[in-house]
């Protein structure tokens, strides 16, 4: 990881998030992802992946008196999610360890809620990235099927399981939705009016039994074109980046 | 199957098809999948569960110079498929036949399309129909598994699945997509702006490696409310519907 760190805000300055300059940092993604999760106060959240635990602490700033803990890889993002809970005053533990072996007392817990935005790219697809932690963060060294598969463990029964992660990884999330969880729920964002979606927040409920609901897709951007470096989000999604407002799923 | 027989008029009275009043009656379905199946003059088409005909009599008053094959497990609606097929004076030819126990000649044979429409309730979540012709055409005798396995079999290299379903059943396409098929693409159908999608459409390709595209989804219908006996279609959709137009999936 560079060694260089800066400072940013998010949700209009709610949050402010400590992040290397030059390896892997939030974008909107750990924010809405974030902003969908039906936590109220008094309950428990497990982030995996946390990174420099961007999506925990805007959850933690919308809504109070929540228990959270993140899980990390990668020692200097642990690092700076630890010192960003702290400039936050967010009740958030971090834990540094491997998804595939976490510690045992984490193993005996189980979360209202467990939240993850995954590495992106798939590596077989991607070129090396230069920064060290940025490819471990972007690029997919534990396989999806871990990251669901360690979700459904640690959720409890009843919570709800969120992930945020690339429109085309679509299938592989569902195809690799452990048979503990069900009543799945795919909402899309798309860039652009009549576009592909980009992302997709899938969550799905410990023992649920629903059939899959496909909900209408969220709008990211006004107009036809991305104009560069203007930030012309519609007005819901602005809502949610600059004043750090909910983003339900559909009742 | 109830001996009553209306014949009803699609794409605005360019197809005319012969079905059981009280059996399964094609709906908007049959005619959207016939609608976005990219296929040119002179190729060859394959529908799985091909009932009436519907949907393979709609394609070919679009695209003239197709060779139609038709698979239809229950014989009183391949009969009515066949007499559909004289009706419109299509190249149609109609197998009757189960999807598990396709006839030696057939299995020699690759398609340029395959496409179906297939039964859409899980018979353990439904009510038994009252009418056994029905119950088969929309109970899930064949499970979907089979459905896309005889699919990738059949279709050519390079060539087209589509398959239309109910929106609940993404998860099922996608996670029991075989291997053969990739370039998967998902076309969502919604009701009314901003509800749930009710339909899907999942086209594949043979051999295809690009990744899963999730579109924009397309609205059926104007307004916020659904109007008893209004056909309140959106202009794109009636085109389709009333004109016979096409609805390409977006390149």
């Amino acid at each position: 990881m560079s060694e260089k760190i800066t400072e940013n805000e998010y949700l209009g300055g709610k949050v402010r998030i400590r992040q290397p300059l030059r390896g892997y940092r939030a974008g909107v993604d750990p924010v809405l992802l974030a902003a969908s999760v039906p936590a109220r106060s008094g309950q428990t959240v497990l982030e995996l992946g946390t990174g420099v635990g961007t999506a925990a602490l805007c959850l933690a700033a919308r809504v109070s008196g929540l228990s959270l803990v993140g899980v990390e890889l990668q020692r200097a993002y642990a690092d700076l999610a630890r010192e960003n809970a702290g400039l936050n005053k967010a009740q958030f533990e971090v834990i540094t360890a491997d998804l595939n072996d976490l510690p045992s007392d984490l193993k005996q817990r189980r979360f209202d809620h467990v939240i993850a935005n995954p590495p992106y790219f798939d590596r077989s697809a991607s070129h090396a990235a230069q920064d060290q932690g940025r490819e471990t963060a972007m690029g997919e060294d534990t396989p999806l099927a871990i990251w669901l598969s360690v979700a459904a463990k640690r959720v409890a029964p009843k919570g709800y399981v969120t992930f945020i992660h690339r429109a085309e990884r679509l299938s592989d999330l569902l195809s690799l939705m452990p048979a503990a969880l069900g009543s799945v729920q795919v909402l899309p964002f798309i860039p652009r009016a009549e576009r592909d979606a980009n992302l997709v927040l899938v969550r799905a409920r410990h023992s649920g039994r629903a059939p899959l609901r496909l909900h209408a897709p969220i709008l990211l951007h006004q107009g036809a074109q991305h104009e560069k470096d203007a930030e012309n989000y519609t007005d819901r999604v602005k809502s949610v980046l600059r004043d750090g407002a909910a983003l339900p799923f559909p009742a």
